[in-house]
């Protein structure tokens, strides 16, 4: 071994590279690349260009697969992706950490505080440093938490908030008799014409206005806790003949209560919810804890009004104690850095108990990359799914110095993106494509970015050099307003603002300053606005949530489908008819996974997971259905078609080849037919939305999009661009909420919000024609929106 | 960014070390340490110094922590380990994977095949490019494996044996009537007494000698498969009165395979096992897999004979077919690179088709040693766990060798080590010291062995420089003799050797040489001589499997322990007797955890794990038993003191002390009393046993150890070996298995066999004092031992 060479010579001698051979994972065609191990490497390329397929799909799960093989080969069974990486050789790569934007399911009670580890340090401060009532015991710092039996207020169980039924809630026309249906929130059918005959039968009057009862039978009839036991005898209905029985009385209240706790999914608890008044908790208003965790205070607020400030303010609070003896200065010296690091990542407006729920995907990502940085790993590669997601140019130069600095602490970072000004900044470019699917797969170029410039059939590479044209600028006249008045929610407070009708209007500001905000209070505003008949809001929620929705039915493609099928000579004779096509009803689909192509693993104490289904290996249909062919194809093939290989197929066929048109249209050519809901990221969500609406009339319609580019190459964002601008042309109106400036640069109208994000947003700093809001004095966005003008 | 610094600037900036800051985990005296990450580091010391605790505890646990909670907080949960590291700061730490002996439990149905990743490839190679019979079917490769329903022999389910019930397994003695017992397959009791009454009433004889009965009555009577229902008239025996019954008569064959299908654990399968006959399945001949399988062959031998042959053999039956063409070249190709590797780590003698169960703590660690190499792991440091034991100091070589291979691959290797071959030729040593428990604990040195020499308390050094003084030779004359002739067993061939008894004999040999079988062999004919009264094995075999069993209890030392306890006043006036202070039955111990301290959590498709009791936190007892004080302390506190301590506070109670004062003898002074059995290495269990027997007289007792010094600094071995010293001055005979060759010099006699492992291997290749054995002519031990003998 000699005693004198332990120096990084094993590292030195592949000269810091990791080396990919013969990756051949969905498209990439063989791709062999090598690239720094320790620097700040970008993927790029257009979308479906195969940049995920590298460096996720390959790159990171080749070198995890290895390390947990290694270390526990029972939790690599777990963690076992549908997908194993096809690549040939992969040497010289250390375990890596993946930060991804797909794989996020947040649970409801977690919190940005959580996310951030901040939660933890803010409870032991408030448990050893707080200031205690007189006499009052030191708590520990789970008795600060919500989350736990110590910490929980007991009259609402943590919830911080009540839900009560009232007259108000549950009778909704007081001019209505009970026959006539007053108590709206009975159940109706049989169950509400039961409960009436039985205050019939206990003598009360279903037949005066509701209003007109006396208050002691209202009160009862509503709220009573007795279940009195009558014989009815139903009165006589045409056609029926009904016999006396035994009925029982539940009062209103009763039976709305039971079925909120009863209540099996969202939609029936949002139903019952209807007829109920939810309050904050009177015993903590709403703060969630028990009363003796809210008698300590630190600096004034008590721990739930520390945790809603804006971090931002949070610190600002905290900074004096910094210099404090003991746990009190080094709770607050943590706390701080932690922070910190959260405002780089423009995140400073969000609160430490604000819901990750209520969390865009991008604003989850960077709170995790900046609790990354305290994690103190060493000598791994983070992988990370467009980290720009959803910031203003103003914020990217902080994101560059949060991954400069986990590079610094001994890491490598590689990082799929589209922000070009990231790209030009890296330290390495490997750019994938030159186009989507079949016609992407190669790596077109991998080195300093620099060299990128003028490689052939990079579109990066001219987006990059500033070689692609700017996008036209229709420069429209509006076609009316829709006038938004005294709008007060989140941070918009008592906001005026007139928009056009018949033109595409960009909402700019930083993370935080109330686009999105801003985008729900045009969509309200619009239902009372004569002008805009439909309004129709294209956001990023996913589509569905089971691998049974996927592409082709959400667009009903589907149905066209399965009916050429069904008209096929081989279907008629077998007696098959479009149903026989589904894979969501019995008859054509593999019974063993219920035509999910999956089967479900249940893991205690772990979020399921999904494996290939043993009987049609993920076909989803049974063998029968799978001998029927149209032009050669099976039902299952034509699922396993991208939308660019579909087109082709289904040319003559005009519906198809409509709804393909559009998916293609909205850049999402690449897509499977078949690919689940499930895999689908927030971005290409919105755009199969979108592509829905681009077969329907835009006349007199309202369309509303939040980053609609997000996750998109420039080349793709153009694409987008010119469908949104031919919607417009056809009758429309976009609103869209935007930080690619050149997308915004072709609007006709710029509103700019700002001039921060929380309560130092919320304000139009400037709006009118990009010009103008490009020369605006205090804008954020105005210096890049200038340079992207000045540029074309 | 910057586009050029993508060299390994990070990892330079902390000039590639690993900084340990405040380690205070067990032992450790707030130990800040820094070792070279790219290095092949050694952690060295006395037993119980706390070099597991820095290099396991610590390292291993702090570096792993952080990485499963970045890429899998859940699964990390789940391997939650009872204790977390207790670390101020660690910095440059890459991802660790750790080979450690303690945690290994290998399944029963995996080889030395599976285990190194052979088996799959071998497979693939029958598959492949194996020899069919005209016209068969080409078998995909399970079909190779006796664990899937496509490979196992349909006749034994893949066993390989089957077990039959025969007259000679039934009946041992067919001089006897039934009435006295012919029948030694029936159960006793009530039941064998009913079907001899059944037998009775039947009108068979059961007063006849066995042997005397009719053919036809005796085939009935054992193996008939019908089961008659008799009314039964009980022969009148004294004192009792029997009514009649109905009784069902079943065949002693159908009573013992009943009986062996349902036994419930191994004790009572190898009870019922005696009445059966195991014999190699008849179809498959024992080679488990069904005939197609079998029929196709490669290079003359079908695969289960392949898998049979040592490792070496195998390699060169295959290295003629690496030149062949596609997959036959390519698949033997690779068998042949994993086959060199096992070989250089001395495993050319193991088969791969060896059970894993069978194989040695040792064995197992290098076997997982050597398939990482092909892991193709880079960037991490492998934490490994004296990868020198069981090994001749002849092999250190290879395994130095490949060491470096895993580190040129780029990792780095940390390993607890005692060899001073491999500690002196490693990069870098972190010496713990200078004792045990609280009196170790500290960083002594670090940095390149050289150094080590001369360090103030360093024991490592002294034995490092040979200023440690040669263990004293008794040189004794021996007493008498144990024949030894003709011995046939594993790789002994007809051997015959004379054994002096009285005397210390050390049996040499590479691993594989026979060692182990030999000591076998002579437990066996020390049975028949008469100078031996007593034969002691005292192996490495687990002390007991669950949280139950723990030194004290194993030690009987707890039983004096608990007497002490009963008669405080405290216990007396309470009602208490020992019984009370157990934690094996109700009364005293905590009833949440049942008095394991410990809570099984199940998981599904996971090996379950523990966590402490959410009652007793650990202490096993309820808290009206931890009232009871003893000097001060709880029962549950003397659990926790170290030996050492215990010998202290124990030191007037004769029994107690004797019994700790063992345990310090045979180097154990650090574990704990209440330490699980389950957490004792093999050798630490063998030590434990080694001091129970030290508490009994050694007279005419014959004691046989299987490398003893395993897992031992040199020092504790001095010390172990002074002990068995004094057990032969006692009247006792010692032999022992030992590659630690300071310890073979202080023989009295030694036997060396060889030359090489397996078949090549188990003769006699020299015997008599060291000095004969060092000067054997082609003995692979001598040169070695020559060196260590002229050094003293
Ligand atoms: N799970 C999958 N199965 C089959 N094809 C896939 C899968 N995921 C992506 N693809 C296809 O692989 C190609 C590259 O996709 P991807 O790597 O996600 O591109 P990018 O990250 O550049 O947007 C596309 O044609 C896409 O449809
Ligand atoms: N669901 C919510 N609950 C509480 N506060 C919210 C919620 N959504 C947004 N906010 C707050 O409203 C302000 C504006 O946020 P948002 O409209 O999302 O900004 P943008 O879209 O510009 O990033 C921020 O301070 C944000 O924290
Ligand atoms: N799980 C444990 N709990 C408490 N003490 C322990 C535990 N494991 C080891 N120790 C103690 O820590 C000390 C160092 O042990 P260890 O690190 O295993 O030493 P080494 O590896 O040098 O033999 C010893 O006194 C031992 O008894
Ligand atoms: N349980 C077993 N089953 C089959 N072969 C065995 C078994 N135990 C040992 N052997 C074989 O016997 C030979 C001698 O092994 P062993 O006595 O363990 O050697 P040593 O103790 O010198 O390492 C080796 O070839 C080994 O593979
Ligand atoms: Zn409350
Ligand atoms: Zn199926
Ligand atoms: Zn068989
Ligand atoms: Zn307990």
């Amino acid at each position: 071994m000699g005693s004198d060479d332990y120096s990084d010579q094993g590292v030195h001698r592949d000269r810091g590279l990791v080396r990919v051979t013969g990756a051949r994972l969905h498209n990439l065609r063989d791709v062999s690349v090598a690239l720094p191990r320790d620097a700040i490497a970008a993927f790029t390329g257009v979308s479906g260009s195969g940049k995920s397929s590298l460096a996720f799909g390959t790159v990171y799960a080749e070198s995890q697969r290895r390390y947990l093989e290694s270390v526990a080969p029972y939790v690599r069974r777990l963690l076992h992706q549908a997908e194993d990486p096809d690549v040939e050789e992969l040497t010289g790569m250390p375990p890596a950490v993946a930060l991804s934007q797909r794989r996020t399911n947040p649970s409801m009670r977690s919190t940005v505080g959580t996310l951030s580890a901040l939660g933890n340090t803010l409870r032991m401060l408030y448990s050893r440093a707080g200031d205690y009532p007189e006499g009052a015991d030191r708590l520990d710092s789970d008795s600060f938490s919500p989350n736990t039996p110590a910490g929980a207020c007991p009259d609402c169980e943590g919830q911080g908030e009540k839900y009560t039924a009232t007259e108000e809630t549950m009778v909704h026309d007081p001019g209505l008799s009970i026959r006539e249906g007053a108590v709206t929130a009975w159940p109706g059918a049989w169950q509400g014409k039961n409960l009436r005959d039985i205050l019939a039968t206990l003598g009360y009057d279903v037949d005066r206005p509701w209003r007109d009862l006396p208050a002691a039978d209202r009160e009862w009839i509503l709220f009573t806790d007795e279940r009195p036991v009558v014989t009815v005898h139903p009165e006589r209905e045409a056609h029926r003949i009904q016999r006396p029985y035994k009925g029982t009385y539940s009062s209103a209240r009763s039976i709305v209560l039971k079925a909120f706790a009863e209540a099996k999914n969202e939609k029936r608890r949002d139903k019952v919810r209807a007829y109920l008044r939810q309050e904050p908790c009177p015993a903590c208003h709403g703060k969630r804890l028990r009363p003796e965790a809210l008698a300590v205070s630190f600096d004034g607020r008590d721990i739930a009004e520390a945790a809603a400030l804006p971090l931002t303010a949070l610190a600002e609070a905290l900074r004096p104690h910094a210099g404090a003896e003991g746990a009190e200065g080094v709770l607050v010296g943590e706390l701080l850095d932690r922070l910190r690091v959260l405002e780089d990542l423009g995140l400073g407006y969000l609160s430490a108990g604000r819901p990750a729920p209520t969390l865009s995907a991008g604003e989850l990502q960077r709170l995790r990359l900046g609790s990354q940085l305290q994690a103190g790993l060493f000598g791994v590669v983070y992988i990370l799914d467009e980290p720009s997601a959803g910031l203003h140019p103003s914020d990217t130069e902080a994101l560059k110095r949060v991954l400069r600095d986990i590079r610094r602490a001994g890491n490598g970072v590689f990082l799929v993106e589209h922000d070009l000004d990231i790209v030009a900044d890296s330290d390495w470019v490997v750019d994938v494509g030159p186009l989507a699917g079949e016609k992407g797969g190669e790596v077109l170029y991998s080195g300093p970015p620099a060299g990128l410039e003028g490689v052939a059939g990079s579109h990066t590479g001219r987006y990059l050099s500033g070689e692609a044209p700017a996008l036209e600028n229709r420069r429209r006249a509006p076609r009316g307003t829709l006038a938004l008045r005294g709008v007060d929610r989140h941070n918009l407070r008592g906001l005026d603002l007139d928009l056009p009708l018949g033109t595409l209007t960009a909402v700019t500001g930083v993370s935080g300053s109330g686009k999105t905000t801003l985008l729900g209070a045009v969509a309200d505003a619009a239902g009372e606005n004569g002008d805009v008949k439909r309004v129709v809001t294209v956001d990023q929620r996913p589509i569905g949530r089971t691998p049974r929705s996927n592409l082709a039915t959400y667009t009903n493609l589907f149905d066209t489908v399965r009916k050429l099928f069904a008209s096929t000579g081989q279907a008629k004779a077998a007696g098959y008819t479009a149903s026989r096509f589904s894979f969501n009803v019995a008859g054509g689909r593999c019974e063993t996974c219920k035509g999910e192509g999956y089967l479900e693993v249940e893991l205690l104490f772990l979020p399921s997971t999904y494996t290939p289904c043993t009987a049609c290996h993920g076909a989803r249909y049974n063998p029968e259905t799978l001998a029927i062919t149209y032009r050669g194809k099976t039902i299952a093939d034509v699922l396993g078609l991208s939308v660019d290989a579909a087109a082709g197929f289904f040319a003559d066929e005009p519906a198809a080849a409509r709804a393909l048109r559009a998916l293609q249209d909205v850049g999402l050519g690449y897509l499977r037919l078949g690919q689940p809901a499930t895999e689908l990221s927030g971005g290409e969500a919105q755009r199969v939305k979108l592509a829905g609406e681009l077969q329907r009339s835009p006349k007199r319609t309202l369309y509303l999009l939040d980053e609609p580019t997000t996750g998109l190459h420039p080349y793709d964002a153009d694409i987008l661009t010119a469908q949104l601008q031919a919607l417009v042309d056809a009758g429309g109106t976009v609103v869209l909420a935007e930080h690619d400036l050149r997308v915004v640069a072709a609007a006709d109208h710029v509103v700019d919000l700002g001039p921060g994000g929380g309560d130092a947003g919320g304000r139009v700093i400037a709006q009118g024609r990009p010009e103008d809001a490009a020369s605006a004095e205090d804008g954020r966005t105005a210096p890049y929106l200038k340079e992207v003008l000045d540029r074309a």
